[in-house]
């Protein structure tokens, strides 16, 4: 149990990525394809997902650009990458697309001032809560939501130094999402609890804010003692 | 800034630790007279608190035992390490003897049932903030909430393998406590912001917990891309 070995093969699965074209987006959608996963970036502009899909594929992978609800139609996994704002609008009008799948939430709900971020109180308790309430025909797991951007993105770095905190009620879908989190180069894909206790994975992208403004870093996270 | 370097010398102050004779309590005591810190172990009954001190005091090591209201007046840095259940009460008796120190809260506010941990809601939105609101005269930084007691209490574990996020709003107070942090082997204390995101580090004890019930581990956490 919990062990690498038991986890799905998901290196035949197709990945759509809503939210495709930004950063966070973009850069999972990258590092997919080039562990060898069809990819299928979504966006609200058919145009600029396509975009976004040349310029990876350029590079030999299978990676094509879609609107979003094309995109989720699209996908066996279907990974939700995009601003809180718009989340909830979003994921009401793709219920049909999500329907059967397992959806990844990796949105955290922040807000930005002065002081740095901080975690916006979301009614149902987490924005994977929030997806989860939203399709309720679709199994919400909730991960890659400290994983850098700028790292994902960066040509130079071949292996992501982080874990990637996975949660969620159905074990055949964490199963499925650990193994699929490590396919990227670097991370391990670790299971930590319940969709009820997204909420402080999701805040907890704060803090790392936090920590990279002090320290001048990409912070990503290890879990120690879990081999 | 942010530099090892940068921070106090703390090797001369006493710390004190309310709930001191719970296993976490206990376990920081013990790590931090390792270090070479004065510890006194409070605890609601004297007696209670002297017989665990005597204990720890047998191997040789500066740690005296008091009631809570003792420990607090003698700390120099006080951590609260009580069960959530009567922590507001506890610190609301002892504003007195914590006015114009810092009071490091490692309390995590869980509940538990057949599903594990969750969290519970706190009104001021954490414990550290409860702390701040019930302690206007003392300057509150939230630590230690992921350290295993089970391998602080360990006699065979001789570095902690996890950092410590420390997180506060007065920079020399969470400079102190990062390098109070520090000073158990091992352990690596990481500026992780200020007190309104403390929420976010409590609740991830139970994230951590979801981990050692699935993997069988003592979970910590490593901060990764910081010197």
């Amino acid at each position: 149990m919990g062990s690498p070995g038991d986890l799905p093969d998901v290196s035949l699965l197709t990945i759509s990525i809503l939210g495709g074209t930004g950063p966070q987006g973009r850069g999972l959608g990258r590092r997919l394809a080039i562990a060898g996963n069809r990819v299928v970036l979504g966006s609200r502009s058919a145009e600029r997902a396509g975009k976004a899909a040349a310029k990876l594929g350029a590079a030999g992978w299978a990676v094509t650009g879609a609107d979003n609800a094309t995109a989720a139609a699209a996908g066996d996994i279907v990974i939700v990458a995009v601003p809180w704002d718009g989340h909830g609008e979003l994921l009401t009008g793709l219920r049909a697309e999500l329907a059967g799948k397992i959806v990844v939430d990796c949105v955290n709900p922040l807000g930005f001032d002065r002081g740095g971020a901080f975690v916006l109180p979301v009614p149902e308790g987490s924005a994977a809560q929030q997806a989860a309430a939203l399709l309720p025909e679709s199994t919400v797991v909730a991960a890659f939501h400290h994983v850098s951007a700028v790292l994902l993105e960066d040509e130079t770095v071949n292996e992501i130094d982080t874990d990637v905190l996975v949660l969620g009620d159905d074990r055949q879908a964490t199963d499925t999402v650990t193994a699929l989190a490590g396919r990227i180069a670097g991370i391990r894909g670790i299971y930590a609890g319940k969709l009820r206790n997204a909420a402080s994975v999701e805040g907890l992208t704060a803090n790392l804010i936090s920590v990279n403004r002090r320290y001048k870093s990409h912070a990503g996270l290890r879990v120690t003692d879990v081999q």
